[in-house]
């Protein structure tokens, strides 16, 4: 029987007892008042805290009813192999028993089994809508038993699925996994073959890193040992995506054991790169003012590097974007800008 | 030598004829005044009337250097086989002698350039940041050399590149395609294997289709005489999606005729539709309304279909998402709807 399917069972049978013994059901509790942050692992967690869900009361068997409503609904998906996305989920619910406000109530019920089982959603056939991330270089993985080439798939690449913990990782040439925010410069570093000459993977996010994207670069840094470089615009917003990556959400802090990579490294671009590179600039925002304001305070960025980095952008009064280095030639990116962050850092 | 290089050098020479015989260079006038509803083939042509660029005047003389500039940037993409996007182009041109005041203005100079090459910029290396759509099913490509099949470059399929004219359709057993708005629904239609029993190519737009995905789509019907059914949310932005489909937006007017596909035929979901299959519904909201307004006084919307189902919809004050189907079962919308409206439409 698969991990899944058993603690579902073991989460319906914890229920069933407890509606017998007339004792409450505990389920972490995921409010903000639980939520750490491990200064050590540089992550954040859920604390010790529980929910607790009375069988008999009215509010406590209706949450108990949807949650088990949830949960039958996953075991159909692991049983035939099939997976159903949120929104899904919560259309399929006008056919059920139990029901429930708006979709927000069955997200956060998802989330609920998710912290109660300690197993991320896409293991229970809950997946998301939108793609992950695009892989291109030396990769040869096996998904349901087709093997896919991330250089032989097409020139957009290896599309990481969501179930990418169900995607075996048969064989890799590249010595380090290059991150990138945006597509134009995943475009930009495939064609100028950066995956050969830097000896890389390169991992196009589209923005803030789905949950799939995430979870590969965990993988890859751990199974096969190879350091993670993210490359964000010069600006807050870049930024973050770089420290969602390396520390997890606090949204998903009961699943950032499995989804951070706390060996990820941050290659630019920073607000001492706009100086140095002379790049092209855009005003900042008042939203990016504002958003700066945030990661001041946010215990991650109290290291030293970022303050300095937030101070310096705030002073400019200015953001680049990683395209920006096309003002010295199309491959300059590849040919001076990362080698040169890389000796930096490696 | 290819048909882009070509072109680029006809335009440079007659740039220079006009030059030393002090005559302005006409290229085709893209505003709105120019712009006509082609109603026999239902789609938005350019007219015949021509910008004059003098290239003694200080205006013209800017205007010429620009478009040089940017033929020439595109000459060296075409002949090393490389692309920039519309950003890179923005952000090399500071290295150039002529300058841009905003990247809008070298846009609208690539827009030119399109119009009076008569080519799409994906022929001469200008490529979007975003990928294409995806297309699952029993189709096989070359692309760069390399043979991809649909069904075996994993879950997500065949990523749809930018130069979607420079791939080879080799292959095809498919007998129709059903083009789907949101990527929920396209992961849907795979996994109940759609592509099998509908016999049918299915493609994830991801909302608004791309220039590449149109393009594809025109291709298939086309070459491979492959009827094409759109199939969007039940609201006026999921309908607007197919009707760019058919027949090209405005503001692309100079490429409509090789990006249009007037052969697709919509297939849901409509307002008759959310009353006869009882779908969960959202209100619509104010935009929603006023997008109705507008799609009623488009040309393309006179038809007594579309009159009738505009009226409908606002009627009923609701809209229906394509996954609400999923209220039914997850697999209804290929055992049940989908084949209902295929009957009705073959």
């Amino acid at each position: 029987m698969s991990e899944a399917l058993q603690r579902l069972r073991e989460f319906a049978k914890q229920v069933l007892k407890c509606v017998e013994k007339d004792e409450p059901v505990r389920i972490p509790k995921r409010t903000t008042s639980n939520i750490r942050y491990d200064p050590e692992r540089e992550i954040f967690t859920l604390g010790p805290d529980k929910l607790e869900r009375r069988p008999r009361t009215l509010k406590g068997s209706k949450k108990l009813a949807q949650m088990l409503s949830v949960a039958a609904f996953a075991k159909e998906l692991v049983e035939k192999g099939r997976s159903a996305t949120l929104r899904e989920i919560y259309y399929t619910s006008e056919g059920w028993e139990v029901d429930f406000k708006d979709q927000r109530e069955s997200d956060a019920i998802v989330e609920d089994l998710e912290a109660t089982l300690g197993l991320k959603r896409e293991e229970f056939g809950v997946w998301p809508e939108e793609d992950g991330a695009a892989v291109y270089g030396d990769l040869l993985v096996r998904e349901d038993g087709v093997e896919i080439h991330a250089e032989r798939a097409g020139i957009s690449g290896y599309n990481i699925p969501p179930n990418v913990d169900a995607v075996e990782i048969l064989d890799c040439g590249a010595e380090r996994v290059i991150a990138v925010e945006t597509m134009g410069m995943y475009r930009r570093l495939v064609q100028e073959r950066a995956h050969e000459k830097l000896n890389a993977l390169i991992v196009g996010l589209k923005g803030q890193a789905a949950r799939a994207t995430r979870r590969l670069l965990r993988r890859l840094n751990e199974e096969l040992g190879l350091p993670v470089y993210v490359f964000t615009d010069g600006d807050p917003y870049g930024w973050h995506i770089y420290m969602v990556i390396r520390s997890g959400s606090a949204k998903a802090a009961h699943l950032n054991e499995e989804l951070a990579c706390p060996d990820a490294k941050f290659i630019g671009v920073t607000a001492t790169d706009i100086v140095e590179y002379d790049l092209p600039t855009e005003p900042l925002k008042k939203t990016d003012y504002k958003r700066i304001e945030e990661l001041r305070r946010d215990p991650r960025y109290y290291d030293p590097f970022w303050k300095k980095e937030l101070d310096l952008l705030e002073k400019l009064g200015k953001k680049a974007e990683q395209q920006a280095f096309a003002k010295y030639s199309l491959d300059y990116v590849v040919k001076e800008y990362l080698p040169a962050k890389l000796d930096e850092l490696e």
